[in-house]
């Protein structure tokens, strides 16, 4: 999926969300239990009910990958269940070298290869450009690259500081050279409000991936205020917030009333940001 | 497997090798290509011709997961052919927070929920603390945190300095108060000789895992010179120097030829070194 459709399905849906399928089977309702795969079973009932709500479903790989073979099983049974119109991403935090950083991307991006071809990766910087390239060598992918992450101790490293700015600058100056604003895209925290201002400043027009809101205190309307751009701009991820909305038979119901209440939101600052009419 | 059984290894084989498992269909010999599973036949034949001359393996997922559910099977069976007094690293540089680093770590340490146990998984540093502790919850597993690796691109960020040294060095300063010398080692790669001396400075005492030997240009006598302790301290890995050292039926062979060669010189440094007598 290329940018001019992403921002397309945006302006259809009215709405930037990305629903996080961080899917945990000690968090999931008690009947579930009852079913042959219930990770499955509850993701799919969680697409049913929200994906006219969302533009993009994020798999959170590590909690696929900690049930073994099963696991990466559900992940491969999940994406396939995912309408075609939708952005995928795989948050898979991938980081290494060379001829690695191939057979990762295959991982991700190569059907044939491994069962499983998303649209999207996340990826971790700390190896440098030769572990970020490869992945944009997948010309009609995209690599969504860790910058200023939603976390407390991102500042034990992302906000170390020289002449030449943050880290997390530092890296997206670099990076920014690696790759256009149709293949590259950012993690920003939603938890980073002001910061977003100034990275704006940066990079004025690549999409951002925007974990944080919600659930881990957020402000939609901050993030909004800052990060917002004439083509959108941001896909703001909520994963705990909206999945796990209800907790008995009722709880996809329960998630749409929460994806609903987001998209609303999103509606409203779209609106008030011209991107869209009414 | 815990610092004192390592150290018992490395004094037992007068050796400090790690062989990588970084298996390519497209590298092995094409013989193997009538087996059922080739990367898995490949595997044992090498376990079977090097386990003698090495303390340690090293799975780098990526050339599993490429292959999707049947490379995360063929990684199983893997790992369960190792024989238990080996040391076994996933080399799968994982980095997220919280409750998802929690999940990779049983993905890598808990048999029951993923089938698989390693003794060490590697772990990129970027997102800081939150990424890294999870890990560490494993009391009896091994966490083994990027530090300075052995790609030319390692500049890009990891050389970042400010008044507080490189960053990899603020990598290493902050990690050793998260863990001891028990739980935490550090990847340095084989081509920063002189960083050796630096980085000994800075921990004495950790094992260091480092790539990059052979292969990738770096000197065994140089990272010895400055990087061996009085517990050796140091886990040398090699992966295509050795692994395909052959191409034909006698491959296996081939490799354990290269394997011998290289645990012959680290003796060599180890009697020179005081480690060991003879």
């Amino acid at each position: 999926m290329n940018r001019a459709q992403i921002i397309a399905q945006i302006r259809l849906k009215k709405s930037f969300l990305c629903v996080g399928l961080d899917t945990d089977i000690d968090k999931i309702p008690k009947f579930l239990l009852a079913e042959p795969n219930p990770i499955l079973a509850f993701n799919k009932l969680i697409i049913d009910a929200t994906h006219d709500t969302c533009i993009a479903y994020k798999i959170n790989t590590a909690f696929y990958e900690c049930r073994g073979i099963q696991g990466w099983q559900t992940m491969v049974d999940t994406l396939n269940y995912i309408p075609k119109n939708i952005f995928t991403i795989a948050d898979a935090k991938r980081g290494d070298i060379g001829n690695t950083a191939t057979m990762y991307a295959k991982a991700f991006f190569d059907e044939k290869a491994s069962g499983m071809s998303f649209d999207a990766v996340t990826v971790a910087p700390y190896m440098g450009a030769d572990s970020v390239k490869p992945f944009l060598a997948f010309a009609d992918k995209w690599t969504i690259l860790l910058a200023l992450t939603s976390n407390e101790s991102c500042k034990n490293f992302q906000l170390i500081k020289n002449e030449d700015g943050f880290l997390f600058q530092q890296v997206i100056a670099q990076a920014s050279h690696w790759a256009s604003i149709e293949q590259l895209m950012y993690v920003v925290g939603a938890t980073r409000g002001q910061a977003f201002a100034d990275i704006r400043k940066q990079i004025p027009h690549h999409f951002l991936l925007v974990p944080g809101v919600g659930e881990q205190g957020g402000s939609l309307a901050e993030v909004c205020k800052y990060g917002l751009t004439a083509d959108c701009g941001l896909i703001v991820s909520s994963s705990r917030g909206i999945i796990y909305a209800g907790a008995d038979e009722k709880f996809a119901q329960a998630a749409r009333t929460e994806a609903v209440k987001i998209q609303q939101q999103m509606q409203v600052e779209l609106v008030k940001n011209g991107f869209l009419d009414n």
